[in-house]
């Protein structure tokens, strides 16, 4: 046998943890309508070596914190060794129990603080790894099985503009025709073979009239609904028996396992969720009441790419489909979700994604690698996560989190200066 | 960033199967004795770019027919690519129902063809991978989260020695008193501190008076002992009872989900199992029925090392426990057990070996590498599994293969020489 190489160890020498903001538009969901900026960490872990690695998560005040002060315990530590890394972040943060700061806006609460401040750390080593090794990501987490990761269009209700700012490109969406004509708009620009739709603001007749002008519209594109359990469990079994045959799967119609399982047992559609199983802890109550036929997966709170390779074979285990959650996202998180996608045989639903949404002049890496086919992302063969830092546009975005003045995230805050009398209390209908 | 290394990619260009042999003692179980050989098979994968990995598996005829048939589907393959790999061997398998040729002499038959035939390819997989980065195969299973890995003590009730042959250097085992010297004897040179007993041997009265014994030469050892299910759910209930307080969990003592979930109900300590759930199919019947408290992982069945950690993230995600089971295995094993348990942080109890019970002078790697301190073997720093094929150990070992006449691991037949009436039937009691 030749003689290996051999690498030298790449221990962490600094961690830079950046807040950054980038413009979003006023998309409407169950808790108020999204900010004018949407908040993001961006994580850079430096080795003694000069590897640098990169990752992305919820910018929120709280969660920096957290992020901080896990950081600040994660030097020395080898790139290789996750598990440690794992183990230091999950002490460091054994005593905290506040449920705010999650990036989330209160939709996702139940979600491991220790997962969720885990996620870019360990992100950030795999791309490291990946540069010290000369191979993508995906090599890492077992090869991957597709070349191209689906993603779905996800489609919003969403106001013409910002209040007191102009119109802005995509208009208005508050009926089904202009719902349709948002689709239609990002199918032809992406070419996306899925279509989901952020319910939980209107009644729900009015946004079952809009999957059904969907369905007439797109016959071939198999169709969701997320209202973000802003249904009681009668009103999800009448919109599931309504929407039976035409959605692939109904998300969380309604809060909590219980009221999932209920309504599971009444609709012929799987069940997704990513309010009630977001942690491995809720993983054997949701099983135990078949509560939900599919995760949507989502690396940012299960713990980084390997935590989440461990829930797919949860899912396929306990036969359970898997797809993928997604938040408002620049990207490095693409890039990580497209390889985590890549890498799994049984996530086979087209994943969510915000990207559509995002402003074209809006990242923090370096423009190329990433692009939309027919709907799919290419995986990227380069080393690491094969995206490429642009430091001048980190300091563009994190100048833009300084000057925004937003540092929370607060879609009922928000909404509430528009409609002050609005109460996000699920479920409403 | 410094230019990043780019590594090869390292395509399969051969895989050598290769059978050996190596001397074994007549150890008592429920279906029969242990022959005068073990049999394994030895795996060598070798790249075009010159690198050499190691697996190794049962070395039964069925076993080794399957092995070539995949074997010979992935040539080319990268070494890295193991979702590939997985999937070429299922393909290849997907037609066979066989439930014969598994190694294990009918005591485990319910365990994946597929996860069989793929783990000791990955294992191989994962050595060049560490070989090609210069990283021990628990880097790249997480990091080792210890530096030394507990094994327990592996008594059996054994015969002096093979029929017409003189009595080996470990004597007979057949009553208490027997088994506690055999117990001190392989503590005093391994430094064991778990103790684990092959029952289903003797009626259970007998192996209930070898644990008393046991306990009473041993009291801070925790015990456990394994009948294969030789018991009814009535007597294991009874068995269960009268050793509460003494076992530190309790191995398959009956046949099947239901049994061990009748069983589990009524008695204290955690069943384990090796027999009931063998496969990830198995998992959710458990899991529903509370079957069992313990799994004991085997990479060898369970799809190799990186199966085995899903497996892991189950177990830990439903509560289980983890531990490991061991069959008459060689090095190459031996490494591969260590790497996964130092990489697996809920495998906390002492996992089994039949180490002890190998002649020391026969094995396919080269001495050095493993030893055994305090009961436990250090974990492998050097490049992948960190152990180097002994080639003319190997030519040694595969002549014996040759010369021994045996070809398929037959406890039962071996048995019946001797005692022409045995019945392997289980439950007996």
């Amino acid at each position: 046998m030749p003689e290996s190489v051999t690498t030298e160890p790449h221990r962490i020498r600094e961690i830079r943890v950046t807040p950054v903001a980038f413009r979003d538009l006023p998309l409407l969901n169950v808790v108020g309508v999204h900010e004018p900026f949407a908040l993001r960490a961006i994580i850079e872990i430096v080795t003694d070596s000069g590897l640098v690695g990169l990752g992305e998560t919820y910018g929120d005040a709280g969660h920096l914190d957290r992020l901080r002060l896990a950081a600040a315990q994660l030097i020395d530590v080898d790139v290789w060794d996750v598990n440690e890394i794992a183990r230091r972040v999950q002490v460091t943060l054994a005593a905290d129990t506040s449920k705010t700061g999650h990036g989330m806006s209160g939709m996702v609460t139940g979600s491991s603080t220790a997962d969720r401040v885990l996620s870019p750390f360990e992100v950030a080593c795999l791309d490291i790894q990946g540069h010290a090794i000369g191979r993508p990501v995906s090599d890492l987490l077992g090869g991957a099985v597709r070349d191209r990761v689906d993603y779905s269009a996800y489609l919003f209700y969403k106001w013409a503009g910002h209040p007191g700012a102009e119109e802005d490109h995509w208009g208005a969406a508050l009926a089904p025709d202009q719902l349709v004509a948002q689709a239609r708009r990002m199918i032809d620009e992406y070419g996306f073979s899925a279509i989901k739709l952020k319910g939980g603001v209107f009644p729900p007749d009015e946004e079952i009239e809009a999957i059904r002008a969907l369905r007439r519209a797109f016959p071939d594109h198999p169709l969701r609904i997320d209202p973000n359990g802003a249904w009681t469990v009668r009103t999800s079994i009448r919109v599931g028996k309504e929407l039976d045959g035409v959605l692939e799967y109904l998300e969380d119609p309604t809060p909590g396992v219980d009221g999932m399982a209920e309504v599971a047992r009444e609709v012929s559609m799987p069940l997704a969720t990513n309010m009630c199983v977001v942690a491995f802890d809720h993983v054997k109550p949701a099983v135990a009441q078949d509560a939900v036929g599919v995760v949507l997966s989502d690396h940012h709170f299960w713990g980084g790419l390997g935590r989440s390779r461990v829930l797919a074979g949860i899912c396929d285990t306990f036969g359970l489909g898997l797809s993928m959650h997604s938040n408002s996202h620049l990207g490095i998180s693409l890039a990580a979700m497209t390889h985590l996608a890549a890498a799994t045989p049984n996530l086979s639903y087209a994943c969510d994604t915000h990207w559509p949404w995002k402003a074209a002049d809006e990242d923090v890496v370096v423009p190329g690698a990433l692009r939309f086919e027919q709907g799919a992302v290419p995986v990227p063969t380069g080393p690491g996560l094969g995206v490429e830092l642009d430091r001048d546009a980190l300091a563009r975005l994190h100048e833009q989190y300084l000057s925004s003045g937003i540092r929370e995230r607060d879609d009922t805050g928000y909404m509430r200066r528009a409609q002050p009398d609005f109460d996000p209390t699920a479920p409403r209908w």
